[in-house]
């Protein structure tokens, strides 16, 4: 899922540090860790175009899960410094793709991920029923490597 | 904070299991996650006495934190069987401490720790601004033991 | 990769709730969370059959990922009772893949999602280097349905 | 506790960010992300003055929890850019405590807790028994505001 590559996107980077509790009794990263980067680093991919949690909030926006992957490529340890590197693989009608890379500070790739979400708006606010919509094409814009 | 025991109290009992993404690279619990289920067992007790979350979220009840302690005492480790052992330590104006045990099935006092928590209504459902409330008296009736 | 059924396995069940601190400020579960539960259904699921977390740690076995992946069926939130049905969907010669399907109390399909790993041996206890070795034919007996 | 300054202490920052998957669905952060920020800041104190993971690891030292505490003062939520101010408020025989005070970046004072921790060393490295030893004169000088 991560290899699709049907759109021409800018690269988000992310910074990110395997913390101590961030790890398991093997010494290494725990898996769901990666999902929980791989979520904080669609919202900062999102912020750096414009689209902060202030301004989802304020428009009613949403963007809920259908997918998830990752392949885990190098054990991560406490104290490795890393960035998730995230691109849009893919817009759908209502949904798009978000391919992640999980890069340590040596080059190493830790591991590879994608998540396809809906574009979606609350009825009125997070807790409230949400409805897909079109992702606008002013906003696929955003997302448009030059 | 935990010892204080004003008010005579049933006991909420929470079962829970130290899983291996809980704990760290030391092989023991991760400390944070005592407070996760101190969270939980509150939530537990409250739902145990009538104000599960569903009623919670219909009358717009809230119950903020304003502070939070544990005693380590002994470390748990992965595939310990436990429970928390909560009551109410103390009824104040708009605020109640919970005060916990986190005990191994064997006996072993692992942990104890306390809640201080506001009684709270959202104006408007949860992330709408959220007020203190007087503990009403009825509620505070449901946690007395007989 | 949920779907694949090579290998005729029992099914493990594994119970658990969504609790507040698992759901996020749109009110329904935080995705990750759902891979935290296929690990704990996982520990489980080899403790159902033997393999315990003492055991695991004496014959120092671990059982690190390669792939993990999930599908959202449906939102769950604070408070649903559900369980997780885990089965052995393929033994490779030193991997296994576990598919895992998140049921509501009610019956609702919730996720489902699988995780390939490897049967691996530490050199010398959690921390220390592991290897892949081949699953052995006594460990895919135990989960071969009768 | 927080209140304790009988060390004069260099003082330590820790820059986190409020996540959407540490916020709950009240809107605002979950309690507990305030102790795995503390633990974090706590590394990266030790890292500052030259004890970092590696090193902690390497010398087989540990830094397990006696108590830790935690006053919320203003509600964080999603979004909102944080550090975590470290300082040592005591040393003990073999035990230390540090301070923490979380600081949104518009100067706002959302926290402020404490944790006790005992200076210790694993018998043969994370995962094996651990014994107190008295802080090294040499580590305490380290954390000594000039």
């Amino acid at each position: 899922m991560a290899e699709i590559r049907e759109f021409r996107s800018i690269v988000g980077v992310f910074p990110c540090e395997v913390q101590w509790g961030e790890c398991d009794p093997a010494g290494i990263i725990f898996y769901p860790t990666y999902f929980r980067w791989m979520d904080a680093a669609t919202w900062a991919f999102m912020d750096s175009v414009g689209y902060g949690p202030r301004r989802m909030r304020a428009e009613r926006l949403a963007m809920p899960l259908v997918f998830a992957d990752c392949q885990f490529l190098f054990p991560a340890g406490h104290g490795d410094r890393c960035e998730v590197r995230s691109r849009i693989a893919r817009f759908g009608g209502k949904s798009f793709v978000v391919a992640h890379e999980m890069i340590r500070s040596d080059g190493t790739a830790l591991a590879k991920g994608s998540e396809t979400r809906v574009w979606g708006r609350y009825a009125d606010g997070p807790g409230t029923p949400m409805k897909g919509e079109p992702v606008p094409n002013a906003v696929k814009a955003l997302f448009r490597a030059p």
